[in-house]
């Protein structure tokens, strides 16, 4: 990494809620940012845990058998395998931290898929 | 992870600048938390990038040919292999992602080598 990323001059450059963009990588990890507005689509990760921090607004993780709600400085890591779809009210801002070539729909086919774009 | 992680809550259970407390994991990824005041000791990392989010203050990350500043809501990898000594004038908290087994001084030798401690 040569430069410093500022992440909310970052969030000026996504597009659609759920259109993730990558702001760098940690060894073989991307770093993501994803605006999160709406539910997503439930998915697991067989292979990986999944790092989400919120950055502004609030996401509802929703799991099988509950719901994480996390504000903003608030942080949970899905653990592999566990079925989870995001939602949010309003716009939230959200950090992503996953393996690079990790899915972001996971096992789930959906027009949702996106591409690993860097930005 | 259990419980989803409030970072404001784990800073106060941190004790001085520059011991770190350990507030989840993603794969044989620590999540940790720092405060940091001062300078801290000119070290690198030969097998691992090293990833900073500061949360709260301003972190300047001391490299041998330039300074990155870091302010609240900015990240900053260094790469392998780069020596980097960070210091803060006022206390800052500070977000670090590397693996499990990462030693916060690197290759350098300190007092200030810090054990992997869970908060």
């Amino acid at each position: 990494m040569e430069e410093k990323v500022n992440l909310a001059e970052k969030f000026e450059l996504l597009g659609e809620p759920y259109s993730p963009g990558i702001v760098g990588y940690v060894n073989d990890y991307k770093l993501q940012i994803v605006k999160v507005k709406g539910e997503f689509v439930w998915h697991r990760h067989d292979d990986t845990d999944d790092f989400f921090l919120v950055l502004k607004g609030r996401l509802t993780i929703q799991l099988r058998d509950r719901d994480v709600v996390l504000d903003a400085g608030e942080l949970f890591v899905v653990p592999k395998g566990v079925e989870h779809c995001p939602r949010a009210d309003e716009e939230t801002h959200v950090l992503l931290i996953e393996p690079r070539g990790t899915r972001n729909t996971g096992d789930t086919e959906s027009p949702l898929m996106a591409a690993e774009v860097e930005i």
